[in-house]
């Protein structure tokens, strides 16, 4: 969805987002370098992994300054190896500093998150599982994020509040009942619109299935609840989409899956995250 | 800085971050709780460490409804065991849920970077070395993660690239050695800044010295080196600060610290993490 | 989704019309009514109809002035006469003559839809075919509309381009038949999102059904053609959802959903209008 | 005063519809058109009328990707028939699909007040009286539909509060009377301003003459009463602009016009419209 | 009309100022102040002078902390000596620190224009003839700056390009004469706007007056020749104003009223100033 | 700082002034100068002095209309006589118009603080004492007036309350003391932060000397009392900034800089103003 076209909200961001970093303007370099120095830089791993944001990357420079040649070397979704080049970006030393912090901060994040992921798409090989993010991403990088998570092969859970029902144990107090909470749904959304419901135990998957959910959530489930949910569910409605959530680890991963849910969802995809360490230097100065 | 006044800044990000979740609307709540009902949330820690963020919490709820009762049970910098209730909310349901994921979010991180910080002050203990961040922070949430490493112990290295020259291998190139960089800074900037220089070995801590810097910057010196290349600063200038950077580690940073340096500044506080894991479960249902 | 919380890109947006109304200020109240001056405003119907946009107009004399005193005598949804009295509001002449057109403008607007959307709905009657919008709303009122609609017993199609898949005949072409677009769709799409395929004939909606499709629309169809279309998509997939569209009338709507399609969507409620003739006199003067 | 130049506002009300209609993406195309695919859009008429709005509809496709090639093939004002072709739009299917809907959307609007517009103004034929709109214009539209009534022929009344004092019925029972409204007004506010002043009976007509008015307003007049105050009001102040308003209608308007006033306001002009049917077809497939 | 009533250009204005001034935060009050420490500032002239800009001091203050007390001694308008206390503010010590610096450079510039106003008014004491301002003010400030010049006493010319028709020498240039500048105008503007033709001698004045002018400007030209300019303009079309324009000073001021125009344009009541000498001092302290 | 590169808040900040000045449109010009008519406008100066915001008038119409071409004769920081020729602009006819009156306000505003500065540096003439501003800048202009100083010779004090530390006597009282307000300061504040503290007599010079004090400022003391405390400062301290400030007038200043202080800072740089008289003609129409 992103990359693809029409970009007008990340191309604001990114706006603001230099402003946090050079307000008033980037002292050091108006006055130590120069006007009119030229340099080239080259952007190159120090470790290896996914790349996620090479355009993202892009897009930092040619808003920073139209007049910087940027050159890809590799594309998102490859992998890396330490050393490896992933792009060249040419023109104005004072563009290419002011720039650089930012579209080296969004490389390494984004890069590090398709790398988690791709590590979890690995554990679930062969199986038709799929792997999903959550909305425990930061604050004002969702789309980017789940667009790293996309990169690394994962798939994504709905985007925000606005675009399916989600119905949650606090939803079925507030409601009176899983029966109550979905017809009332049903009655008021778009018919565009699916609802998903979280079930605890076989009683609520009986219950959200009796009042047509179109997706199961089996939450914290013990492996053989899991099975035995997935069972009653796929023969009374094989088109009810089966999700798993909570507390999945690299060493559970496969286990949950081979239970024939659907997706499983993976908060720590973008909760906590370990940058890919990427550096620019200027002038073809490499890592050897 | 921040928290104890005029947050204009902090006001329009919250809003922003709230129309990424919520969008055209919570539609779950909307379509399954019933108008006017109302909840108490309590916000309890599912994992200990050091709180960061409760105003930050606090400000989304007030922001989403002005009508919502928040209770701070606890402040910023306080060490919290697992179990620990960190703050109630009272009031509409559908404000609670719509506040919920962005105030968790935020808490989470924050107090995840304050942990961290946290476990490499104490690892200074008993020196005077003072522990710094860097720039390398989630872009638009630079002032909050660098709250959050001051309220870990930590101390802040400059905001952007407007408030300090920082002199690195780049700009020296440009500007033909340290000496020139530096005396052309100096006839340039308003005399209330100071110029940092990053040096590599001996002969350019002389030359910095010998220009005028303000701070010498040892980047990734071997400890014998740095202990000369502080001995030799302290003794021809002892106003001049001198700042250790570079692959940092719990296991490293006492040594460093030992060299006599006065600051050190450490990237991973911020640029890799793990969130603190906190929960809001409504009407008092809390971790047992 | 409206009026119920959260409503921030409400807020923003009725400022920006206050300020294309208001620009440097209302002149005219400004100079000719003395500093001070209060009176009471009603806000009554000349004409009759299903009342929309009560709280936008109550918000909108909230932003101009927070010390006005609004009182509805009437909710949205409601029925009205001619001459009915709708609302109150009391305080600074200045700030109600100022807020006065663009309320009105809101509610005549609002009201106009949901008055026209019941006489559809109405038409209906007895039936359990629903009644949808569509996209063609105006621009930058697209969720007031829609509110509007729900309002006259309406419901809605999809929010925006980010809220389902919607296939027209344009991505079948690019994605080379049905069956390649709805699986490569299914393949990068969060699994909370649906997809609708737009069909003109029998062979088509064979497709569309094969392909997995979760809604199917019919484009244009006669009502034979419909009622055969609809009588072999819910012999095959029950849960399939079957929407009609194009050209319907008030004279043809009955006719069209009584070949059993699940939704209508029908342009003309917000695509074209008649605004719902509504007036504010101040000090009680009211029409007879 | 649009599309002469300097076109801000416009630019930044279009990114803010774009954002409405396409949110996170136009998730439908980016997952079923393969990237990199290419179309001709052909936009043509199902229905005769006036044609306005062609370079706002050239700048949404501009705004949406500066790559697109938009070549118009009528302008604004002429009069089409059905099936006419308007404009053909090159490039991208995904931006040419991405920016459809709002282009449509406002051309088709645009063109149903400039077509109704015309019908007004030829219901003059002949008469130097002058067709002027409202106030009550679509929030956040005004200028444009300002624009489409000059395009249909007809002129406008004030932009908003700010540009002309336009003392009502509700002024003047604060003011104390026209003759107090006036003098006060005219004490205030730039020598560059006009006062109008509505009228409801031939006494109003005086005071308001006597009082200096530049304009007097009949409102809602019976024709020989409106024909009197003409001839009062030339005869003493021939400089004066006289305004006929209220419930004016296709019917009306010649007669209200033949009694000599100067310019004629209706608010249905903007008020209520039927947008004009025109459609985009890729590939150059057009209505037969 | 500014500070009667709805004024949201001003707060975003102010914001936008006060993000200029504190940018992350003030960093001295916050690290030296103690948390929740109060103090009362006396706002206080340095040098006597006409007032103006109190609400917008206000503004600022309440802006920054809503909880401060702002109490004004004095109103706009008001002259006032040198010494004399304008307002106290009351509340936590870093607002009113924050808020001083652009509180009082408002109220400094403001008063400043409002007491160079009043000189000129006071140099046409006695005389019918109005004193009015330019679009010579400071970006950014220009309706604040035409408030201080009717709180000095003087009117004010139109806002911007948007509110009157202003035909110089280079639209006579460009559309081939006055009469043609005039005429074309006519036909597609507002009837509720008006039109002023700047001259320079007496065969450009008979045109204008011929074409229909609402407002004459006489544009440098000597007493006598303006003199007869404005007996021949009342001659013959005694509603239509007159105004001088060029090089007027204090010195020259009045001889140039004795010529009987309406009105005298003055570009330096804005385009050059002197502050006037206001401070903030903590704790009562005051000028002696 | 300024344009050397990157400068999106100045684009931003142009926008908003050009929308204050033309609003819905520049009338006079549309209705005047038919579509398509192009001039060239010479730029020339009525007044000698030095110039101070070309690359800003540069801007301007660049922003204005992208088609517009500015050949500049000039640069920032000459002398010009009167007369001389600053810059052409060709193009379009209603956007030359359209940006005139910004362009003329800004350079006006810039060359008259630059102009003043200039005799303010040369005053100081072979000494070596610095000349600054202060933070009495126009709301909303700061970095522009802080730009014209460098322009005219001088330099900047700190840029807002972000970038430096000031200890004012109000913060002195607050914090009980000049040791306890740096001592606090200093534990809190990035290592890259300077401290600046305002003292008005010998005791309080010897105790900010003693506390650590970067900057100590002589606060409108007595020239030999001034030249005790620079004579006891740099004694003990070398490397420590003396900063004049109070009542410097052209008068005074040499006489101060005599005292050895290091920076003098004069608010009425920008305080009060007088704009260099500049003009733009169409045509080549120029000053004889």
């Amino acid at each position: 969805m992103m990359f693809n076209g029409y970009n007008e909200g990340l191309v604001e961001a990114i706006r603001g987002w230099l402003k946090e970093d050079v307000g008033s303007g980037d002292v050091t370099t108006a006055v130590t370098i120069p006007a009119g120095h030229e340099s080239k830089g080259i952007i190159h791993a120090k470790q290896g992994g996914i790349v996620a944001g090479m355009p993202v990357a892009q897009l930092v420079f040619e808003i920073v300054d139209p007049n910087l040649t940027f050159t890809p070397h590799v594309k998102d979704g490859e992998r890396i190896e330490k050393g490896a080049i992933l792009a060249e970006v040419e023109g104005s030393t004072y563009s290419i500093l002011t720039g650089e912090r930012l579209a080296l901060n969004l490389l390494q994040r984004l890069s590090g998150i398709a790398t988690r992921t791709k590590t979890f798409v690995e554990a679930l090989g062969g199986l038709s599982t799929r792997l999903v993010d959550t909305r425990k991403t930061t604050p004002g990088h969702r789309m980017l994020e789940k667009y790293a998570v996309r990169t690394g092969g994962g798939s994504n859970h709905r985007f925000g509040l606005y675009d399916a029902v989600m119905i949650k144990d606090n939803h079925i107090k507030g409601a009176g009942g899983i029966t109550q909470a979905v017809s009332r749904a049903r009655a008021h959304i778009p018919h565009t619109m699916t609802i998903e419901v979280e079930t605890e135990n076989l009683e609520q998957v009986e219950e959200a299935l009796q009042a047509g959910a179109n997706i199961i959530m089996l939450d914290n489930m013990a492996p053989d609840l899991m099975k035995e949910a997935v069972r009653r569910i796929k023969a009374k409605a094989p088109h009810v989409t089966v999700e798993a959530s909570g507390n999945v680890s690299l060493e559970t991963i496969r286990g949950i899956a081979e239970s024939g849910v659907d997706v499983i969802s993976v908060g720590r995809l973008t909760y906590s995250f370990e940058s890919l360490d990427i550096s620019l230097d200027l002038n073809g100065k490499k890592e050897a």
